[in-house]
């Protein structure tokens, strides 16, 4: 047996940044570096990729592997990033060019899924068995555990929860479908909403914020919570529509728990209460009866990306 | 290790009748015998179980165990079914009932899911680790395998695709939803359209099955196939409402192959075309490529519910 080596360097690559840290087994994050992607190249990006994994390894030893966490449909089992819109990239060997450049095993995933193997090794996938890892940020996905197994899907494609149609009359989204819920409730769904609502409420405390580009949903709900009535209703109305594709899937799972991360959820508290209440309300009964836990990820949002993407490497080995 | 026994008996607890067989590994019914429903109290439905289990039982050795799928909610570890609304069953103990009177064991499912691992182990499993086993017949619900492996939720619930709301402003439905699946394009909901379309075309050939109370939506697929226009856009409209749900599991889950069973799809080659049409147009491009296969499922009709409860004792002793 090989022995155990304590550290992975975690890379997590979104839609402007790169970030990477050396992460020890129990959560400690060290060298730390980040750089904003430079979208010129494939070959660009995975240039940087190493050299914020280089910066990340300075002074280690003992590292197991590397992870790698990127927006977009990756093949897990090559490491090849099969295509991600925003990046530029189509079919791009990531796994391959890491594993050469530095010699040591390289797992390279989906964002999502590896934040679901984060859960699933450090936050709520301790205590669940059966649960429903749900990011709303710029977009909309979902990790789903069964039995205590990320469930990946035959090309590892699985979570594409945010083109859910709820409403199939609704707003056209770029997949082609129609009410999906990305449109409508993602982090920029939200302030789309907003925007919309000035039509009606042009004395909304949200304008001030919406003129100066600044417009969030965190901030949408503290408007909301100050009594901004035009906030109020964007808040209740999303609640409504990301509830009921949560009903959608907590019927059709049947989730212990359902854990919460992303943007859209940091500073949310009125927000995901709504949003609870409604998924309980409107759910099957007996659904609504196993579920047990409703709440926002117990990972630090600023590292959960780099604790999914190290956790990636840390589950390999225990297979 | 215990001797193999080569036979399981099968029951399947329908909505009106209860069937029974002694099936073998290879498949070969015998001993088949049915009965209609006793819905007068839960004693006298599970003493009819027995009767029919004990008839399928004569002649023979070797028993491994009984399979009992029925409809409703059912907790696979205890073998009680907490609930079976149309069956008036509530906290019945059926595994320990039957356990007790013929001292071997007893595994309960649901009906789905017991067709589900039906398919794993006979049927489309054999050539898929992820696939979706959808029922449409009365309701419609939906089993759900990654990785080769059945996903049976927290509570052993999931799969209730027929209250997955793809029109958040559509019909009401009694779970409390409006626009699920099962209100719209269950067998009943299919009949259900075609009553409100003769409205605008009395003259449909649909006319007279609605009358004599023989419309089903396999006559409603004959008579569209013969060029009658209402039943056309019944068809059509089904597949599109129907196809939109599809579109969502097949978005979130990413599976190799989608197998269609129940009421609704047998003679129905024209829908069935219709509905894989609108699910590859619709939904992810990533995902549409790895679904290999959109076909019913290859157990014979009459059988499956028999099947599935067999294969539910053959599938214990491998675990």
């Amino acid at each position: 047996m090989e022995p155990r080596n304590d550290f992975a360097v975690a890379i997590d690559v979104g839609g402007t940044n790169i970030r990477a840290a050396l992460v020890s087994r129990d959560l400690k994050l060290s060298g730390e570096n980040r750089r904003r992607i430079d979208k010129t190249s494939p070959t660009a990006l995975l240039n940087e990729m190493a050299a914020c994994a280089t910066e990340a390894l300075r002074d280690s030893l003992g590292v197991s592997g590397i992870g790698v966490a990127m927006k977009g449909y990756v093949d897990t089992r090559t490491g090849i990033t099969i295509a991600s819109g925003n990046l530029g990239m189509k079919n791009v060997p990531v796994g391959p060019f890491l594993e050469d450049r530095f010699g040591i095993p390289v797992c390279v995933a989906n964002d999502v899924q590896a934040a679901t193997t984060g859960e699933l090794r450090y936050g709520a996938g301790r205590d669940f068995r059966d649960f429903i890892y749900l990011n709303v940020g710029t977009g909309i996905a979902a990790g789903l555990v069964f039995d205590g197994r990320l469930c990946r899907g035959a090309a590892n494609l699985s979570g594409e929860f945010g083109h859910t149609t709820v409403d199939r009359d609704g707003w056209p989204c770029p997949c082609g479908q129609k009410g999906c819920l990305e449109e409508i409730v993602s982090g920029p769904g939200i302030v789309a909403q907003a925007r919309r609502k000035l039509q009606k409420y042009p004395d909304s405390l949200m304008r001030r914020s919406i003129e100066s580009g600044e417009l969030t949903a965190s901030r949408v709900f503290a408007l909301a919570d100050r009594g901004d009535e035009a906030a109020k209703q964007v808040m209740s109305e999303s609640a409504e529509y990301l509830g009921d594709g949560i009903v959608n899937l907590v019927n059709l799972l049947n989730p212990e728990a359902v854990i919460l991360g992303g943007g859209v959820f940091t500073d949310a508290e009125s927000f995901i209460k709504l949003l609870e209440q409604h998924v309980r309300a409107h759910a099957i009964g007996e659904a609504v009866r196993s579920l047990r836990s409703f709440e926002t990820s117990r990972l630090e949002v600023d590292k959960a990306g780099l604790i999914g993407a190290a956790a990636l490497v840390f589950a390999r080995e225990n297979k």
